[in-house]
């Protein structure tokens, strides 16, 4: 064992956050805080002083901040990133002479046992600091070195000696020579604020077209964003634009036979028309796309693209760069399969191939592509299917160039993978949520999500349906599951999307009993939707769109406690800000077919309601105000006119010596 | 971010046992298995492959174990350590191409869509693996290539292909082209069984004088060894028997006023007699050490000496190395404090001396020097108070050198620097098993030393009382807290040890309320004790020692369990091996004044005498035998008689089918 100075005596471990010892960063955005803990201790009684320091990576010099003993040799500090891109944060801690000479200071004048020698010792460690000071503090320790190392009553010294000023003062400027520093530099992304919250939405551009008949366009498309803007929604997410392959296309309801006229699933891709690169002619061209992305960005809608990266036989890709597939002895390239069924419409990426420098760096180039026509989301498709270096290479490389990039994995696999991706870049995760329906599977998946490490690295992003999953649920609940469903992903969760207009509009027919594949699929062929329909809920996602920009509470998971109802059918939790300023609080049928009431047990104390006084709470969806009182307050809710309250917590002032309002 | 082979797919993560991120060893003895887990999966829905590979340090190849799968990417394994020094452990894991496509041929055998080219691509795989496999093996390969590329019925051939022994030779010759390693290599150190399994005995061998007048010597010492061996001690540790200095000795109870005869503590080292590597002269000279430490070997004893890293102001070392002290600024050496006590008897060394390799280098040579001596048992003298890497470097030298040598840590700090100084290299750990007394604190205690990550590495060595450790427990509860707290000790650690004659004498005599000091203390003065007090606990402890030698199942802590017992003073737990051969049931009365009753709750099925049959309970202290039958039993226990079963399990066989005899 080589040891490089025996003189550092402190030990630093056990520091959090640290995800998998240091090889993955923490998420944050700017003004966020980093709150960290460490375990630092010394042999023998010494006292031991601890810093965090950090700095955003670009930043030369590391800033410093005291840690505070916890007990039992855990420290905690904290500090708030403000700008997006790269941080650092580590620890430092080391035995601190003056802070133990003044302790044994305080315990002999206590016993009435202070030498003058004792009095040197400080003296000198003052001097020493005199040296490390500015100048008006190395003027002040100067000073103080004079008089404890005067002649003269040692008592009446050492009570100088312990004035808190110079306490400060010896704090500013510690001995480190013998500092430790824990062995990991750990790594803080800053994303902006959009990598939180946001609400999305999914839609099929060639369904935007003007008649029944009529292959939609991207100029459709963008015709279509003020019915968006209305419903509130943040990003648009399109499936792929890209050109369509007609090798194997599939038809109508994922069909192996394709009738004239069917359009082909767009995550075939690549044609002659071009490949992860060209748009769709069918769709229009890139200048139609610009046009939507700017007629987009005026609404305050943000496009995410699609990256699937596999390709249709009749990719270029499968002319120019053979040797990026895997062939077959027969000669032909292998398709995707999943035996015994076979997607001869695919062809994967074989990611072990000699030329994988090569294909990395191309598939690099298609994101790099869509960023330089001023894309910055991306939504992955399937990235558990490519290997896990590749994507920790290409998000990091494109975030050190592009820090406002956001990657979104769309990745329903094993808890460990799905965590995995998160850990090494994808900013978002699509979640379990879709197939969380009963109060127990909500309130322990989502507490996994927001109070345990996850909440450091994994973003969660609720959908509760995509043009792959129509639940059970959904399917056997209708409307009032769609509602309920709806409240649930954009209170539950800051992010939160939706596949529409199918979604919108309740489409709850599945393609087959037991399938969660929607009944002539999106996917495989142009549907025309009745978006005026009466019983659309476009007015109800606005206003709960409307709900979470106004309410700072929901724009972050991290406030997210659940709360007691005596009836399993009814879910309670509140969401807050730290300083209580925005409480709110939800209450969900989650059974679509009956009328449901219950008693639902608040923390008034927690959520600062507590004392003797009524609130209110204002239900910010039918705008109905209830008064309570105490913790124990009833409800019911009806799904079949809307399964959910939204309540916004009013503290209730009334009292004969002030004016009736609310705060 | 630098990649070097993008192929390789397989992540390894999350190792079990793995101590702080790997920079530290568990520890085994021989014969102990090593049970690893660990996290690896790949991208895709390919077949992952995970092996466990490790070595003796000294070795040049790894050996190699598949482990098996155990759901949601977790993998295990076992190995077994047989030889005393260092083991290394990782993992590998690859995709292997061969289980991937044996398990997409069984599902296309099933849907009866095998083609001839699926065939060509496992033939091409057996072929690959010919070239790797062993001359028998390639042969069999070689004719399966054969059989798998020919013509015919491509469904005959997959039956072939899916024949379980071709599964077999496969395994055994992966393609490991792209496998993955876990980046950290960790460690075990392999002890020999002291350092699991072993009763201690400390004695200050200045008592052992004839008379109460005389100083007793090594040579007396010798001749108390007998007594010893009759209550079968396996170690007995002597505090330091190195030259004790006169400057600020103390006196009788640690008085500052030294009198003419007070022999002083035998931790203020040194004199003009010698330091660190001198005998005492009053107690003999090192070739009385020798004829001490051949004739305890011959009773099956060996011998531990202290080592105490601090220096009498007489010690050689303050003239010859004044740069390995404190000075303080009137000249003097700084002494050992904590205000407002001083210890002026005390020199400790400065640690944060620039010297501090020439320091470090002399206290090695003190336990090297006793090495060669022939000891191999260090008692460390608190360890806590000089640097941790001191340590860390000291005991991996000296363990390189001398892997048999145990460093017995006798810390009493807080739990996170007991834990660190046993994972920085201790073998075994003094413990706060002296301050657990209610049924609860044992419990909780020995659970967290035993089922938890520290059982990898901290091994627990259980002392009812030291010369510092006089417990209000036995203060108060005199004769049959002692008998209780023995029998505790002796059945809950595998290791464990008392001081004596004071422990079995019941010496309970405080020197003042509230110390945990003896009165009259053998760290001050000489005691004649009188071994053949009828009211001795030595056959006592001669039998509890006994019986941890017939019964394995006390001579590990890894089968501890605790049952339930309806009285809070009856504390009940079971030791068993593996295979069940052994069982031992104990029930300990707590309760040192009163007689308690009550029924405690046997696990029979987990100790194997479930079912309807009675079985037996062999009390191996009292030779009582009681029948007992399923799950719930009454015992009583009189504390004035003795306050502990110490059962063993007997399955009763007798029926009319068979003959009459216990198993």
């Amino acid at each position: 064992m080589r040891i490089d100075d025996g003189t550092k005596r402190v030990v630093i471990e056990d520091v959090r956050p640290e995800i998998e010892g240091g090889r993955f960063p923490i998420k944050r955005i700017p003004g966020e805080r980093v709150i960290v803990e460490a375990a630092a201790f010394s042999d023998a009684h010494d006292v031991v002083a601890c810093s965090l320091v950090y700095r955003p990576e670009r930043a030369l010099n590391w800033s410093e901040t005291p840690m505070q003993p916890l007990g039992q040799d855990r420290w905690r500090a904290e500090f708030t990133v403000d700008e997006v891109g790269m941080y650092r944060y580590t620890v430092e801690a080391w035995v601190d002479f003056f802070l133990t000479w003044r302790r044994d200071l305080e315990k002999r004048a206590v016993a009435g046992q202070v030498a003058h020698v004792d009095l040197l010792i400080g003296a000198n460690l003052v001097r020493e600091a005199s040296t490390r000071a500015a100048r008006n503090e190395a003027g002040y320790l100067g000073e103080m070195f004079t008089l404890l190392s005067a002649t003269g009553d040692p008592a009446a010294r050492a009570a100088a000696a312990l004035d808190p000023k110079l306490l400060a003062v010896m704090r500013r400027f510690p001995d480190k020579r013998h500092a430790a520093r824990y062995d990991h530099e750990l790594a803080v992304v800053v994303d902006r604020p959009l990598a939180v919250f946001g609400a999305w939405y999914e839609m099929f551009p060639r369904s935007c077209g003007r008649t029944a008949d009529e292959h939609g366009t991207l100029a459709d498309c963008a015709a279509r964003l003020p019915y968006l803007a209305e419903m509130g929604f943040d990003v648009l997410y399109l499936p792929p634009i890209t050109p369509i392959g007609t090798s194997y296309r599939k038809g109508k309801n994922n069909s192996t036979e394709c009738q004239t006229g069917d359009v082909g699933s767009p995550w075939a891709i690549g044609s002659e028309a071009g490949g992860h690169k060209a748009v769709h002619p069918q769709l229009g061209t890139l200048a139609d796309f610009q046009q939507l992305r700017t007629r987009a960005a005026e609404l305050g809608i943000e496009l995410a693209l699609d990256v699937a990266y596999q390709c249709s036989p009749d990719h270029p890709y499968v002319r120019e760069h053979p040797e990026w597939f895997r062939f077959r002895p027969d000669g032909t390239v292998q398709y995707a399969e999943n035996p015994p069924k076979k997607y001869q419409d695919i062809y994967p990426f074989d990611f072990e191939t000699a030329h994988w420098r090569q294909l990395w760096d191309e598939l690099r180039s298609v994101v790099l592509f869509w960023i330089e026509q001023g894309v910055k989301i991306f939504r992955v498709d399937n990235p558990h299917t490519k290997p896990f270096g590749f994507w920790q290479w290409l998000i990091e490389d494109v975030k050190q160039r592009n820090p406002e990039v956001i990657f979104l994995a769309e990745a329903f696999t094993r808890p460990r993978v799905m965590q995995h991706l998160a850990q090494l870049g994808f900013t978002q995760s699509y979640t379990y949520f879709a197939w969380r329906n009963s109060k127990s599977e909500l309130t322990e998946y989502l507490r996994e999500l927001t109070q345990t490490e996850l909440a450091e690295y994994f973003r969660p992003n609720a959908w509760p349906n995509t043009p792959d999953i129509l639940t059970e649920y959904l399917q056997v609940g209708g409307r009032p599951a769609c509602m309920a469903r709806l409240v649930l992903a954009a209170t539950l969760c800051a992010s939160y999307g939706i596949y529409g207009p199918a979604f919108e509009l309740c489409d709850n027919r599945a393609k087959e009993p037991g399938s969660e594949e929607y009944l002539d699929s999106e996917k495989y062929q142009i549907r025309h939707w009745n978006l005026d329909d009466p019983r659309s809920l476009r007015h109800l996602i606005a206003r709960v769109n409307h709900i979470r920009r106004d309410n700072p509470a929901l724009q972050t998971n991290a406030g997210l406690k659940f709360h007691a109802v005596d009836n399993d059918q009814l879910i309670c939790y509140s969401k807050s800000t730290p300083d209580l300023s925005n409480v709110i609080l939800v209450v969900v049928n989650l059974d679509p077919h009956h009328v449901h009431s219950g008693w639902v047990d608040i923390p008034v104390e927690e959520l600062g309601v507590g004392g003797p006084r009524s609130y209110q709470v204002h239900d910010l969806l039918s705008d109905a105000r209830f008064i309570w009182q105490g913790p124990r307050n009833y409800v019911q809710l009806d799904p079949h006119v809307i399964p959910a309250h939204v309540f916004k917590l009013r503290r209730w002032l009334r009292s004969e010596h002030q004016f009736e309002y609310f705060l």
